[in-house]
């Protein structure tokens, strides 16, 4: 069983905050200034370009890879660190589309994140005009299934709502139509159990800045499995993902399995920030996670029907639909949220009117969920956003 | 006049090395850890989410740009920080070649970093076999600028010997055959003076681990003149490069000028210590370094030559063909250059037989050159690798 008490330990939450914004941005490890300044400090400073192998700096992707992929149920050994989400979409969906040479349409939906579907649009300019993009309404992904298809790119969990995809059922129907699936994760992982593995998943993608809580700009991960490791070519074929980077050979030869995956020197400033942050997922079990999600937005979303007056349920009501947020519809939710937000409550909005929350059970218990349901029904009773005091502060600020 | 004693003692050496690798990886800016350290605990720490506006992170990408951009030659709003080296390349190269629509041929050099050769065999996949790569001898790059080529890709300064290109002369030959041209700037910028304005170049790349001293994977930056800024399209289209990313359009609308170029979430605990690296670079002239540089690589090469008996100068004898490092071919150079370092001067070793040595005059002097080069007569003089001391410490570490 989870430990709770001590992975919200685990974490710094400033005094007076309730964060449920970790879907977007997690908290601080405390480890990880600490972790982040040895590495500055002792290795940077110390090893200077010995870091490289004195450090182990050159096998952090590898080694980060593997305590990601434990957590979204991936093959030890298939899923690698760097770059960004953006850059990982194209990767994958650049080596998934050559694996299905005789089709040309990549479908994904309009609930997709629109940077993977910048993405698809970047590589089909480069691909040609044969190439197409094809977006349809998130329910109808499954019909649009057909033998046309050469790959899907579909992120999991809504950004927006929280809805989820069924995976499991969507994967297995690509997988009779010989369509390639690219499964965008980033609010997926950490938040609710991935079994990639299971449900015969081809390529993932994913960043650890959310649920992860790897900071700021923390890189994104790939995951490609087994079936395809060996085959899949990533384009964006950098020297670190060469078989063998130190030859220097003029010509590209890819790497090992995901390996190949990797470009540029990985940033390892950075990625000392995301080690801290999955030391606390040691021990961590997705079910308990998904378990107390749904306990606390369950909670949330009953204290708002009940004390909010005007907000009005985006996500789908039955929990087993949603990842692991909650979004309310609400007619002045771009003031209402700054206001919350000046009383402590720390959530987000996206345009036109929806108030977004996250659930982080790592750090997040029911005395917070009630707060925070009491705060907002102060913010939406007496219409905080429209106070003088308020106004004041919003001008300082 | 730059201040190299300030400049110097900006920086953490530690006690008893003599760092000739910052060619490869920077040494620790004495504020970097502070400056991290801020970042990471009272950034993100105690803002959260808010840290994106409120601590300045979603501008640091184009602010950094600048300051790097006065580095080389930049006009001010043309340069963007972000990603790695090799992305950067591709972005480039995807952009120029969409300029030059009735052009097929990328022409570089075997010189040339291998990366900057594998993103572009990597771009050539996607765009399809009517695309090629040529690679000519670095001497026949010029002769080989014709109608024929759509896009130039040089490294200007060679990792391997630090021979430099004459970018004004090629620059303005390909502007005569209507060629657009890539400059990669990761041995220039930092190292020696860069007038892209000047030169006229089209786009240029480059890293800022290396002379900039940005920390290990800090980020790359890229350049697009203001002649194509409007026009240039990145290929990795991703959402911060959008016209309008948090509007969550779903299809993609470039943002103003070289800020297009951005793709995703940028490393904002990475680029910490870039900033840190950079507030060394105010005040410092580039001709400045360059007239030191050719000093301390000039007495280097002199004491080498001198006391160093079997090791040939692999680098170009008139220092205004060099970059700011000097490379020795020698037998034994691995050997040798792992006993050199255990003896506390770092430079670094690249196959067959290339000992690589850089000179970064912010923190190095007269007396550093002088004692690297009568330890390496000591190494060179005593086979030091052969000794059984080091064979013992060598079998420990």
């Amino acid at each position: 069983m989870t430990d709770f008490s001590a992975t919200r330990a685990a974490f710094h939450i400033p005094d007076g905050v309730i964060y449920l914004d970790g879907n977007s941005l997690g908290p601080l490890p405390k480890t990880a200034a600490r972790r982040v300044s040895e590495v500055v400090t002792q290795e940077w400073g110390d090893h200077l370009i010995k870091g490289w192998n004195d450090c182990g700096w050159m096998d952090m992707p590898m080694r980060l890879g593997d305590r990601i992929g434990r957590l979204i149920g991936a093959e030890p050994g298939h899923v690698v660190v760097g770059d960004t989400l953006s850059i990982k979409v194209f990767q994958a969906l650049a080596a998934a589309i050559k694996l299905n040479p005789d089709r040309r349409v990549i479908l994904s939906d309009t609930g997709n994140f629109p940077s993977d579907l910048y993405m698809a649009e970047g590589l089909i300019s480069l691909l040609g005009p044969d190439y197409d993009l094809r977006l349809v309404a998130p329910e109808d992904v499954s019909a649009a299934i057909t033998e046309e298809i050469a790959v899907t790119l579909i992120t999991e969990v809504d950004y927006r709502t929280g809805r989820k995809h069924d995976m499991a059922a969507l994967t297995k129907k690509a997988r009779a139509h010989g369509v390639v699936t690219v499964w965008d994760l980033a609010h997926s992982a950490g938040a609710i159990p991935v079994d990639l593995r299971g449900v015969g998943a081809d390529f993932a993608v994913g960043c650890t800045y959310k649920y992860l809580n790897g900071g700021p700009g923390a890189p994104a991960f790939i995951y490609v499995s087994p079936d395809h490791a060996e085959k899949a070519l990533p384009a964006l074929s950098g020297w670190l993902g060469h078989d063998s980077p130190f030859a220097f050979d003029l010509g590209y030869r890819a790497g090992a399995g995901v390996s190949r995956m990797r470009v540029g020197t990985p940033p390892i400033v950075q990625m000392a920030a995301l080690e801290a942050a999955l030391d606390i997922w040691d021990g961590v079990d997705l079910q308990d996670v998904r378990n107390r999600s749904i306990d606390l937005s369950e909670r949330f979303v009953a204290g708002v029907e009940a004390h909010c007056p005007g907000l009005v349920l985006a996500s789908p009501r039955d929990p087993a639909q949603r990842g692991s947020q909650v979004s309310f519809r609400f007619e002045h939710g771009y003031a209402a949220m700054q206001a919350l937000i000046a009383n402590g409550v720390i959530g987000d909005f996206r345009a036109p009117d929806m108030m977004r929350f996250g659930f982080a059970p790592l750090y997040l218990d029911e005395d917070d969920i009630d707060a925070a349901v009491d705060t907002l029904r102060r913010v939406i009773t007496d219409r905080l956003w429209e106070t003088p005091e308020f106004q004041r502060k919003k001008a300082v600020t």
